[in-house]
């Protein structure tokens, strides 16, 4: 009786129309929104502004009023229509967040209204508020803007699950990262790099070389003009790469094989160049490969907790000290989410693209 | 000075030519052997009886007098000039042995000269004598004929590594193991199943797989009637195999992939029909799959000591008890290896093929 009586007092609270805190601390939510939709699977052109209901956060989750949000691969994809989210998840893109909480659902201890965080959301993020579990939410690192935080949660959480625990490197051991100058690629390095690896990357142009020598790689093989297999074992003395991280799938797979160490992981997480392809998989046997991989956004509450957990103890101290950072590309506003997209598909772009909702 | 005394005194011993024990429990051994030799790479035939002489056991090794030696299908490869021993190795055929140790080098303080042991050797174990590294020596099972211990050591090692270290199959999970009628496969349904996994397996005739059934696995497929991966499904309510040991390769790789469970792992352990073959590496994502395998025969000796441990805690008592067995196919002498060799490629046996070496 007690808890459903708490909920209808904040449901009351979050459709007043004010937008000023209340005495009480519960902010005033307004009952609409803009967001950006996806119109109709397509080009960037489909990704649309619509006034939709503020969502209302259930037990255990947080509503965050949007300040920024960042964009990853992953969306282009759900606007093309080819990544449809999750059961009970959003139909709005967006899987990163920065803001203030604006409403605390049952069962939140940690989070006041008015917090400054970042999350990563399960869809939702290109909104003025969006509803994420409180397990997904960190603070905004220290001395962080809302846009450079936006930038941080996808990749962060990408990179220390699957380079750090699924592909288990060490201090010591070499990190092929493909894709360097991408938002995932930028975050490896710099990762990798602060925690003693060495670090190799490859990237389609100089420039693009040059930025990932900046953040730390130790070598950048621009893959237009050099074979990265035979970059790789020249620069491990014949040795081959410890982790591989790929987000590029296709004729890399076979190539990711001959470039692995003995014992080397190769983690997936993501076939831009095509999910079906050819390898040869007495690799796998004589050198004792593993080929893993993952996608984060179907992942439980509980395992991204753990996650937040890991990045906030390990990581956000380095976020703090700027001893590692997000790269920012270009920031667009959020009723031009299109342009964004425009963006991401050009290519051109070194690091994270993100939206500024205001 | 003293080391180089004790050498000699024991290479004067095993020169020497009566085959009798001598007083001070060396046994004295002959200068030659008879061993077959692998007369030039191509089909059964070219397996010959040759005189050779006795390998001298180095430090840390054993001196085997064998009585029985296991064949495998590696054998086979090496004999077609497919799969080179490693530097160091013998270039004689044959991975495994049982019989009396013969003679210790230095550093042995485990054996005693007489003990009825078996091992995984280094190759050379079609031959009257073998010399192996003492943590790849096991004491024949309690009960155990000559014949039968020498069935033991390959099939054990690899699905002990294979199975319960590398894929970490768990007690209530489903493994799939392929070939479910070979050496392989036999050693695989019955650990898996002693250890209370849900066992699933395919082979090429009814004749097949009721054997299989009878070793404990809970579901035979035929292969040839029945698609394994619908099979594997309906078996498991939709779910997948938690673990796959594969030894064929070629187009089961992409179908390995679609059989899996969610976080399964596949464990490549030969590519018979081929290791150059297609899959949809978004699998791997999106199940969160993790490929990989390995070759027992290039790891150190250190590690086959370590497995060697392992199986004597928990796989000796089990053997000696006949909770598992190794199912044996046919015995031909030493000189007929080529006879072993053509039944193993007619691919009619079940079980071990074993040579007796007399």
């Amino acid at each position: 009786m007690q808890m459903v009586g708490k909920k209808l007092a904040l449901a009351r609270n979050w459709r007043s129309e004010t937008g000023k805190f209340m005495a009480n601390g519960q902010n005033k939510i307004p009952a609409k929104m803009t967001a950006i939709a996806i119109s109709e699977p397509g080009g960037p052109r489909v990704l649309k502004p619509e006034t939709r209901d503020v969502p209302m956060p259930g037990p255990g989750e947080i509503l965050i009023r949007v300040r920024a949000a960042g964009i990853n691969r992953p969306d282009v994809q759900q606007r093309k229509g080819a990544y449809p989210p999750p059961p009970g998840a959003s139909d709005l893109p967006g899987l990163e967040a920065a803001g203030e909480v604006a409403a605390l659902g049952d069962e939140i201890s940690r989070w006041r209204v008015g917090d400054r965080v970042c999350a990563l959301t399960p869809g939702g993020g290109y909104a003025e508020y969006v509803r994420v579990h409180a397990g997904s939410v960190l603070p905004l690192p220290a001395g962080f803007t809302h846009t450079e935080a936006a930038a941080v949660p996808e990749n962060y959480f990408t990179v220390w699950h699957n380079v750090f625990e699924r592909g288990a490197l060490k201090s010591g051991e070499t990190l092929l990262v493909h894709g360097g100058s991408s938002g995932i690629g930028t975050t490896a390095i710099q990762l990798a790099s602060a925690f003693g690896a060495y670090v190799i990357t490859t990237a389609g142009s100089q420039e693009k070389c040059d930025a990932c020598l900046k953040l730390g790689a130790d070598r950048a093989i621009n893959y237009r003009e050099e074979d990265f297999v035979a970059a790789v074992k020249e620069a491990t003395d014949g040795r081959g790469a410890n982790v591989i991280l790929d987000m590029v799938g296709g004729d890399y797979v076979a190539r990711n094989y001959e470039a692995a160490a003995v014992e080397g992981r190769i983690v997936q997480i993501a076939t831009q160049a095509g999910a079906v392809a050819s390898a040869d998989f007495s690799k796998i046997m004589v050198k004792r490969l593993t080929h893993t991989g993952s996608t984060l956004r179907p992942r439980t509450v509980e395992f991204k907790a753990a996650i937040a957990a890991a990045l906030e103890a390990q990581v956000w101290p380095l976020l703090g000290t700027r001893k590692v950072a997000p790269v920012m590309d270009m920031i667009f506003p959020l009723k031009e989410a299109w342009r964004a997209h425009e963006r991401m598909e050009d290519g051109d772009h070194i690091g994270k693209i993100v939206l500024d909702v205001g």
